[in-house]
């Protein structure tokens, strides 16, 4: 039997999905499941995408360009105008999903053996992104004490090898929920140039800022910066359309989007039908996203002030994007997550969490924290909470033993 | 100013689609285009895809599974094995497009220096697929003089190294129009079991067969084979959905589907509604198939007797899918192409052919060849050769120098 490849081999698992197959176990064995872990928003998608579907006028539902319709491209360059994001619309290629930027971004700037520098915890799928990209991930940890702020320029900068080839941030943070400010882009910034560095925002959590006073400032509007900044977009979050997989990769810096065209011409097109749903979608009242905001500030209130009703649980106050890391009173989360799926119920219940320690790349670190994603109802998030606080009860009790769960 | 990558600098420009802002040049003079160099047909998609999607019930358009909705993939397994395809659900992956499916079996069996033996002409992409995933590409050459039949194994297994990691054939082939007989692939079986190689077959034209006794004979059959093999496969060409963005890796090598599903995790899911269109489509009744490959049939008639009417013009006559490699009488059909489009016109029209040059991986090889779709009505074929009759008389007759050009 011939092998797989090491890449393959090296590929981590999604922390997010790798727990799936316990979660079916449990729903098998007739529980209902509370998704903590999946950033899957259960809020409406616009019903201008909803309509733009329902009446689509195609009889062939045929390739487009590689890059994306015009149509789109233009409307979407002019949508990110009016929030004050520096963008054209050449500077913009359509993909499928943010995940293909990311991946179109890392292929068109990264060989194998370059390094790239993530702020952890990250995005998980960052480390996938690399591993299939042949780059290696240089994290720069941020503390849980400190609320997960941008680490010092210093930190950064003793980490700059002649390998390294870009900085990559998530602005707002999956999964710390932190935002960072206007001055902490520009220092990157300055950094990016001064070391002639790529610098990659992934932006897709832009819309989702519950203080009134904190503003969301892209890389887009650094100044001087144009060749180095590459921007990550995506229709998933902000129009809950996860499931349309359209995003985009954006850049001023024409070698970029000319490299990254032949990524994109190579797999022809990104999704027709859904591309003419976020062309709809565009035209979203104000309201649906005022609506949705404080729809999301309502829950994270709740599950941060239910969470902080249980002993030994720690979490900060999330400033963006919707989830936070939650520092639990165990061991291993990794441990626990399948124990309550596997081993658990409270009156046919339980919950399914995102182990913190695939949002690391430095071994050890967040093994007693998790990622919560506060996408849920209120009452769903409070049943979810009590459900946890009930579980850790038992499961301390137990004075657990590994080679209990089956696997 | 940051360098992009050198794989993204080696990545190939796709030869289909490289030749589009020439012909947006000729659009923008007025000029009415035959597009014979791309295939994406003018068939009617399904109308129960079509309806599928107007009836599409959802409030939020969300993420599905990684491996692509359960009933969806059910569904398409019974589609296979009514075609007499051993294919069950679990050996199945969707994927988005076939494109995808390439790109997840190349990451997950080849890492860097790895090498694919293919025989050429071929999908251009291939190589691009290949360049992303680090992987050498190894021609076998086809000769147009055989009709493209398969080179013998004898070819094949000369160019066998320690570092041959798979071979991968297109069947039917674009660009060649040839299908492969059962015998000839038994024959690649053998030797793929001989040397523990994977066999990836690329099935995606698998329903294009226009002579009643010819067979199309999957991978999937091939006995014994079952940890070697990896079959390809889109809705793209056989419900006419290219824009769908569907399609699928099926193996019955569990640690391949298990390593792909990391790259699927990876990005998430395919598109969740045009998936929903996917299930509809499989009830698409058997009529909607004759119809077309009764269309298809004509259209191939009608262009290569067209073209056998020009001098100095050689074809063979397609098997299968809807492409042909053409001999034209001149030296350098990619510069002949980007004539038609920037310097030719008869009566306000021209056509866009696909140099052949970019569908080897030899260089110098196909210089006097291009690839032909028949993917336009019997009319617009007529049209399109008769064009090309003319331009072929004033390209030859102006004793063309290469600067007059403009780039
Ligand atoms: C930080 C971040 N970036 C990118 C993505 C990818 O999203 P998509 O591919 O759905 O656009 C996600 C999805 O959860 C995310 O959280
Ligand atoms: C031989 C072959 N394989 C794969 C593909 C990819 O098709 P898609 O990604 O649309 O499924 C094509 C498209 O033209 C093709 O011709």
């Amino acid at each position: 039997m011939p092998n797989i490849s090491i890449r393959g081999k090296k590929m981590p698992q999604s922390p997010i999905r790798k727990l799936a197959p316990f979660a079916e176990i449990a729903i098998r064995k007739g529980l209902k499941v509370y998704h903590l872990n999946i950033g899957q928003p259960d809020i409406k998608s616009p019903e201008k995408a909803i309509e733009a579907i329902k009446n689509i006028n195609l009889d062939v539902i045929a390739y487009g360009p590689s890059e994306g319709n015009k149509s789109y491209r233009k409307k979407l360059a002019s949508f990110f105008r009016r929030q004050h994001v520096n963008v054209d619309t050449k500077d913009i290629m359509i993909t499928t999903g943010g995940s293909e930027a990311l991946l179109f971004a890392m292929g068109s700037i990264m060989d194998p053996g370059d390094e790239v520098i993530i702020p952890e915890p990250f995005y998980a799928n960052y480390s996938a992104f690399s591993e299939e990209s042949g780059a290696k991930v240089v994290p720069v940890t941020s503390s849980f004490e400190d609320g997960f702020a941008l680490p010092s320029i210093e930190m950064f900068e003793n980490l700059i090898t002649p390998r390294t080839k870009a900085i990559l941030i998530c602005n707002p943070s999956n999964p710390t929920g932190n935002l960072y400010s206007e001055q902490e882009i520009s220092q990157l910034g300055e950094l990016a140039k001064r070391h002639d560095l790529f610098l990659i925002a992934d932006e897709v959590y832009r819309e989702f800022i519950y203080n009134p006073e904190d503003i969301h400032y892209s890389v887009m509007n650094l100044v001087g910066l144009e060749q180095n900044v590459i921007m990550i977009d995506s229709v998933s979050k902000r129009y809950s359309m996860c499931g349309a997989r359209i995003g985009c990769m954006v850049t001023k810096n024409k070698e970029v989007i000319a490299t990254a065209m032949k990524f994109a011409q190579a797999r022809l097109c990104p999704p027709t039908i859904e591309q003419i749903a976020c062309e709809a979608a565009i035209d979203t009242p104000k309201s649906y996203f005022t609506k949705t905001i404080k729809e999301y500030k309502i829950r994270r209130d709740t599950l941060i002030s239910e969470l902080l009703k249980i002993e030994g649980i720690e979490v900060t106050l999330p400033k963006a994007a919707f989830y936070c890391i939650v520092q639990l009173p165990v061991k291993d989360t990794d441990h626990f997550a399948k124990w309550l799926l596997k081993n658990y119920e409270l009156e046919g219940e339980t919950v399914m969490i995102a182990p913190a320690a695939g949002f690391y790349s430095t071994p050890g670190m967040g093994k007693n924290q998790v990622r919560m994603a506060y996408v849920l109802k209120k009452e769903e998030l409070v049943r979810s909470v009590h459900i946890l606080k009930e579980a850790l009860k038992v499961y301390k009790a137990i004075k657990y033993k590994k080679p209990m769960l089956i696997d």
